[in-house]
């Protein structure tokens, strides 16, 4: 895919998380990668959905630098970059924060396969990861959540096949989800709000949910409003 | 009905869907008959609905064969042609993944009436089918389907009759509606997605909800995403 | 009031309806009184709301009478004329089959006060009805629906004034609310739909939901669908 | 912040909690203070929000007093004032019924940090106050609002610091968000609801709900409807 194409695909599959609403504020973001070049097209950080255009869309390469864009790309740069390196045949990667893969994501249960719905997306269970710990979000942070994904899908005793099961629960935070094209990756997105609501109704939550590990909130909290604060553009 | 005309409604009772909520993506289909003819207008295979124009309806006869249209129809089309074949008063059908009829569908629990809403549209609890064997799964998935719904309504211990209770939940998968035309098929999906919501918010699901069984899970993803992937159109 | 004034306020509140998501296909109706003349302006029964204009609203007098009007009159008409026989400070009525409070009235469980947004609206519980006896739902069905209402209001034991609660939920149906005018009766339709929707999340519903009796839903599934049915307007 | 700015950044914040689903009828309010001059715009008394602009809004002094406008201002006025002198880095206060939100103040269940979705905009666990006392209620209530919201963040034994957890749930009423501006105070009531909804999704409320204090529904009940209301315009 040209570059420009990619740009005009990711913008649109941005703007297409708002049609689902799949996104409150700006707790969402789309990237598709160009193979041939190795460049990836994201949404900038903190930016307003309706705001939005073409020109704001930031070039990054597959380590997470920026290769070109006036604008700082998603905080969450990192995560997406370490799922194109990690999965070859992913073309692009989806991130929100839809409530009920939320919910799941929070409370640390797995998606089961409840019904046909699920089944037409995701072969089988939709997995939640491992919590980080203290250190690995003290340091690189959005580079580890990367890492203990591709830990959860390439585990020794049950690896799964990312084309297969196209999405994940990152523990005490929320989905990631990824396809061939960054518009595939937001239709997985879909789904798995979908699947995750009918599950939730279904009752597969059960007792006192978990709170959120003290040095995750601290982290969450201090990149947006601390005195390093590095999410949304510079003021 | 002229052809041209049930083209026309079963293209405007499709769209329908959309403006009443009850479908994501391209999860559900509708489709009307002309009983002079016994010939069947249908959605065409994972088309998106706001690019589905008239022309891109698909007629098929009574065993489901393309009669004209450029496009693959539903990949639910089996069952919407035996659903035609036994239940003779029948002019519409209706399937959604609607979130409540749905979860109800994957619970295999029936939706009991509880009030008078529900008494307006049905005469009484809205059957669940029984899960189809592996073997029924494997060969002529769709059909049979239509053959476990039809089971369901000629029971000899407790028939019912479809005029009268026009929807069914199919287990681990979702609804099926019908009605005498399609616009009318579309109204009962909407009437079951509100009494299955008011249901679920009273409380009729209790306790760990069923997996779907493998055999399904499997199905369900090859026929959309295997080697001999039947659903949507031709790449 | 004057009378066309008074269709336009009743027609203007029966499309509030729909901006308020309050009805789902043609479920639910408003009324407006011009106490001068003792004429009610209703809605007519089974018209779509977006078919629907000023010259469709339906006069008739206290006892249900068509005085002006080409369709038939909402089917609930001898309700809401005997509520304004009842309550003579009352201006306006609204019926609708709202998600929960038609959830709380389908499992007879009154609505509590639980918080101040229902103290803005409601001086304490909004009460259940009794659910009516086979002969009362064999003869003159709508008429006691409004006679089990007023009964609950004036109940020798624990009376509630209509105007400082301005809502009932009758057993098995729906909620019916009031106004000193059309618009009024909206708005206490909005308010009790979203206290009905804090409480039930709040968990005042408890064990399996009541079903409907079995002379009910034969009656209500035959005022719409029987030899004899009178809901909707002539074919 | 100019004063003709100001009005004009607190009715966009006032129309944007519309936008984002905050408000049913007029239930919500947002205010912003031009610290230069002390001055407070806000949205007036019970006023649709589709009927309101620029000219509509009030400016009070930081004792509610009324400096300009011709409508009363909102009957919250003497909880947000008392809300700007106590809280120096406030800008902006947003008051809404928002469901989930009020739903945990009816339950007075404080809202706890189950994800990275509320660590990004509450630095911990969300509190909920006393309930007023009856002589709090019936003198000075709003006033007396501001003072227990004040209370619970300057507890000896556990202080918040209002710029990182910036919202309370008010025991019986709903919640008050604030922030840097008008506008941020919106978006931190757009996350409260959106973490107070994924919290009773995931179950933390349990048991029967808390039936509202009978002088606190008498005194809500009253100041709308009662010989003295004073909620609303003059009629």
């Amino acid at each position: 895919m040209r570059l420009p194409d990619l740009r005009q695909a990711v913008c649109d599959a941005n703007k297409a998380l708002v049609e689902h609403g799949l996104v409150t504020l700006t707790w969402g973001n789309v990237s598709g990668i160009d193979r041939a070049s190795g460049l990836v097209a994201i949404k900038p950080s903190g930016v307003a959905y309706d705001e939005m255009g073409l020109e704001h869309m930031v070039l990054v390469d597959l380590e997470g630098q920026v290769v070109e864009g006036d604008l700082r790309p998603s905080s969450d740069t990192p995560t997406h970059v370490a799922l194109y390196r990690a999965f070859e045949t992913v073309g692009g990667v989806t991130h929100t924060h839809s409530t009920h893969a939320t919910v799941l994501s929070q409370c640390r249960v797995e998606l089961p396969c409840l019904g046909t719905t699920h089944a037409d997306h995701f072969m089988g269970t939709v997995p939640v990861t491992r919590q980080l710990t203290a250190d690995e979000v003290a340091e690189a942070y959005e580079a580890n959540t990367g890492r203990v994904i591709i830990e959860r899908f390439t585990a020794a005793d049950f690896p799964i096949e990312p084309a297969e099961v196209p999405a994940v629960l990152v523990a005490g935070h929320a989905p990631f989800c990824w396809g061939r094209s960054a518009a595939e990756s937001v239709k997985n997105a879909v789904a798995l709000e979908a699947c995750a609501r009918m599950a939730v109704l279904s009752g597969v939550l059960t007792g006192d949910p978990t709170r959120l590990e003290p040095h995750v909130l601290k982290k969450h909290h201090d990149r947006k409003h601390g005195p390093g604060a590095y999410y949304g553009q510079k003021k």
